[in-house]
């Protein structure tokens, strides 16, 4: 027998969020989410837990996650242990063929499977893949070309030429997280590297996902007074990167979520994953907290 | 392009309210909820408005809901009107076949229809019973005893013998909001007037229902502090019976509570119907905002 | 052990009979029947008894009845006991706001109810509904004009502006018979009343239904001989009212079957709701026994 | 624009009948009928139509028909066409291997495929089978002992010792009529003639059919005042033998009739088939016109 | 306590045959192949049996075999015990309305029954049918023509004019090897004789099979050299009929693969009935062991 | 236009290698094969390249292949690249934090992802996984004990304590071909590294396989006459164990089959991987490859 005195007006408080946070709950009803987990919330522990508590959170209330993951100073780390030193042409890093299978070894082997760990066991019930895994993703082998227009070879870096997302479907119906890391086989049977935004753009745009939701380590796109753009259109961004506004790491990251939208994604969004519950202060409030991009 | 400034401890109240919020979705998503409707948030039209929306809501969120409702001062103005009298018979009322037709009329093509209204107007599906449509409650004349033993006739006053919940079932199936009036036939084909808490708990019994939700106008039910009970075992219920907390009004809808329980439902609350959005906050919150009484 | 002496010659005639109606039945398995159901028909309680059992026999051989009702004399007693009067324009009636109130608690609460109540009690399972229940029939003021082009307002009558029939069709695979009163909201969140012959007829459009069957008080239409034209078309009903044989109160009858057959029905029956069983014969006999009109 | 002049007294006569046959129409609907087909009915040109468009009509309402037919005249002709005569051991005719391959074709390739097109061309959709399609029916050969012990070998003469209906089952549901010769494979390899009752019969009792007609040449059983006796149990059946009441050829088909009935029929008809229609009359009205047996 | 020396080669030779086979079964799991199935291989009494062990394996495998079989000197031998003389005119046999009688019950009630009982032997699901069952097939009379213009009659000889296949899929599906007669009804009601390679081909067509396979008593169609040819297309067979390589018998053959194919077959397969496991050797090696006829 | 002469004994050899095998197709279709792959059928390429074609051929004719797979040479050769040594406790080695991470780098993101490209590469459709993937296994620490009872601490070396084949199952039934690590997260949050045999054993265990099949480096248990023997039950392995036959690290694997099959595989073989298609070998003929083991 519990008694408790009511506090009427932190009540009326919280139902005023809920009546704000039950519609989004009948929205995103089904829908699926590819989010790209990086940076700060990958290294800090605190962040990385609470990660794994909300994609647990998503799933049980009926929204798809899926998650792809990045890992460059986790592959940094490993292959200075082993010794293997990249060779630089023109100031761009080459990779070799020891260099990705390390990158394969830590990404797949390692980062993946702690995501993979996490998530189960907030409750979740996640699965660690690759791009290799029921031919997900397929590689391209990049070309980068110089002015004279002679290639430089950058190794065995690669960008998706071809997702195929049943599995991942499938997947999600059997009520799997899927956690993918950004590693696919090439045609020519060669394993390559894939930047991780591009990766994760790419899957988004395979499953027609309603939300790609990349989290970075800044606040979203902000105009020049500093303050966060909630909503881009395309020709807004276009605007913005013409009077520099957008510049610098933001430009390749907009331009990848302008591509996901284009490959069938309804709204990408830069979230910063620095804020605690990001993801979902995202979802379920009206302003959201981060940019969304959209057609 | 519009643009915000971020006020990050308002975000951190509003993600730890949703952290709470969301297992709630998960536990009651496909769950039945009868809800008795009646009392000032049937009178007041901006509660009765808030309760047509939180109705909606529930529906949209994955939960049911099935609305029981009662309308005595509707019936009695109406009698009012019709100059049908009531005789007495030892203090108690007594209802006519004039008052019951009266009753029936005003019942389920009066009130049950505005609540319907209200409902499909908010974005609901609603559609409006009694206990005779689909033969849902078959009625059993109540029988009074006098102290002497004879019998006194109250007239068309019934309580439900049995309840076939199929089409209520497949209506919930089908995306309905059920909204039922207190009226049924009897076996021996006479219309009889249910008292709506009955009606409500008996209703709720052949559901299964996750919850049954006696709204009221009263604060659930308090212990001699003026405290909210939260929650009340069957063993509590005796000893706050038996030492006069539960007295006069609470005791017999403390008695309805208990026998929803044991014909098959898994919780009854005692809500207080006056309070802004008391079902929301009964449902997604840790303490609620009733008393819930359960085995 | 039962014995008996057989009479070969009505053993023939039976057989005749069951030769010629159990084509119908696979005719008609599965195929759905609105009809219209008022007048004598709903007065007389020996017709109305055999009415209930009529449709609760069409629904167990697999053909799926429609009801819809009117109840004009039923209405007009209660206004005046309620001592509501009406007031008159052009000599039109008006229906004030107390008017319809009355007219929905009237038709939803009481006539609905009672036919609702005699099906069930023949074995059927019906329940009753007007316009508003699951949205059904949106209604739209009727707006009549005077020769100047003046409007005249005539209150709260209606027509329907649209029928969303998906939670009749849900309910008739349910095996439900659908009891619906001519009631229905407008997007003005008014209550409206409406002709129970066009609402029948709007509802039969809407669910593409086989037949549209309605009952009245005559024999059908008849030639200038007196006899019963069995079947026509709409260029035979347009000699007919152009040589004045379809006159009077038969005019808008015809006009509403005309209505129903383009709105979707396959063919709609003008029928005598005083012949006893004449549903029945309608439906299993070749020549069925009213005025059968199809394009 | 046809015109006619009502009839009422012939009308409500035709209601009648109808209101009678309606009940009997859901009461079957779906369930199955096995009918041993012979005699007069299969001989009579005139009779022989009409059982091939009763048996479409069964089927065009819902009911299944599953039809077993004799030959036996047909047998006869060819055997002494081919010259095949008949040894006889002890007064019994004794089925030689080529008396027996004879039977299968003038069966199997003869009257039931007659059967098949004559169903087929009223609309229905027949198909012919004999004990051996889909091993339906595995025979065992019948021994008749003599009073001293000695067995009478009758050569390939068998009796039903296993029913897989599966098929049958299948078929009923994708629409087909299944027509039935009486011939089927021993576990021997060898192929053996069956009497035609006993294989309707056991088929019947395999399918669990609600009712099993054995159309014979005479007025179903009758009583010694020459009243068919319309319902007989299975103590009726024991009293009759014993009396002298039930004597002759009635004696084996009283007990095809009452081994259906403990084999899984609800109930078997011993019914004259040289009356017209004799199984509509049999199915949809409640006396029938013959002779019903039931545990 | 079993053991074995192990014989390396040829295990790897069973590994060799296995690899070849095993893509076959995935390619026509779930295909229909149609199979005219006469002369030596239903004569010989070793090649029938394991004639009705490979169908039986086919259909084990996932494979769906259809049969259609002739059986021309079967009803020769009986219409000679029953001293029914052919006419012939223009030296063309005429086939009487006694002769199709008798045709019909050696196809239907003696090959037929025989192939099905063969096969239900070797542990398969047959059942026989002829082209009246379910109205499989619908014959037209030939007409033949003589060089004047005047028509020469016949007799009941036909040609399928329709076929509907709905029962054969069904079957199929429900686990069933359909054995098929070549008789057939016609829209005059009279039975009719049809060639058994014309009607399989018909068969093969409607049900759009993957191979039509004709069971002769050659070694499919050779070069003048004397080597079977393995494939030909439409042209080749025009080049061959033009060259003369393809003559006499093998004329009607070749075209009425031919007209298989157009009628919907992937491809058809002339194939040498007394090569033991002709079918499976077929089916599963790569070059099959007839010749392959493909648009 | 292709020609060829056929050559009729090779042909008669390859029937009745293709009748042998057959009817294994049946009997194990649909049936799950768990597959221990490791030693020399991994280390060749010529091996491996034809294991990952005969998995991916036993998924296409409808076997459900599901592989785990070791790794100890390639964990080895890292652990001394990154001059991680190991310690040592009463001659066993102990596995360190350091190491076990190393195990699962190698295993899940070497070793795992070349066995599924190879099998991708081969048109099959494999995933990649540990047993943390879906929490598919929950590992337990081994606890080592001396002969005085104390315990050895051997670190991050574990069993299967449970096994949740959910997703496993879901995944075949999509198509899917499972390729799995012995690597699984303990209650305690540890990483844990398992014998892969024993990993093997108790997946097959938990997915009722019809075989768990160990390929080995050696030909299955031999007699002391050095035959194979072919077929073991529970009591020969008994026999053989006590008489000094099964010896060595034919010990604990054969210990492994025993366990698999008392936890619910049908049988267990141990099986040479270094035949060539040793597997479909095993499968597809009567005598199989290697030493089956059953109940």
């Amino acid at each position: 027998m519990m008694s408790v005195k009511s506090d009427q007006s932190k009540l009326q408080r919280k139902a005023a969020i809920l009546v704000e946070a039950l519609p989004y709950m009948k929205k995103y009803n089904g829908e699926t989410f590819v989010i790209k987990y990086g940076g700060n919330a990958m290294i800090d522990e605190s962040l990385s837990q609470q990660f794994a508590e909300d994609i647990t959170l998503l799933k049980q209330v009926g929204i798809n996650p899926v998650v792809v993951h990045g890992g460059g100073p986790q592959i940094g780390t490993m292959l200075k242990k082993l010794d293997i030193e990249s060779e630089f042409i023109d100031g761009l890093r080459v990779t070799s063929k020891d260099a990705v299978s390390v990158a394969e070894m830590v990404l797949c082997g390692g980062v993946n499977k702690n995501i993979v760990a996490d998530i189960n066991a907030k409750g979740g019930c996640a699965i660690g893949l690759s791009g290799k895994d029921s031919s997900l993703v397929t590689a391209e082998k990049i070309i980068r070309k110089r002015a004279d227009g002679s290639e430089v070879d950058l190794g065995f870096v690669g960008t998706p030429k071809a997702v195929d997302a049943t599995f991942i479907e499938q997947s999600i119906a059997n009520g799997i997280i899927p956690v993918i890391a950004p590693i696919a086989m090439g045609e020519d049977g060669q394993t390559y590297n894939i930047n991780a935004d591009t990766m994760a753009g790419a899957i988004a745009g395979a499953l027609n996902a309603r939300r790609f939701i990349l989290l970075t380590d800044v606040s979203g796109v902000m105009n020049k007074a500093g303050e966060i753009l909630t909503e881009l259109s395309f020709s807004d961004v276009d605007t913005l990167i013409k009077d520099g506004t957008i510049t610098g790491g933001m430009l390749p990251k907009v331009e990848t979520c302008v591509n996901a939208v284009k490959a069938g994604v309804n709204g990408a969004v830069i979230l910063d994953g620095r804020v605690l519950h990001a993801i979902l202060l995202e979802i379920f409030t009206e302003r959201g907290a981060g940019t969304l991009i959209r057609e």
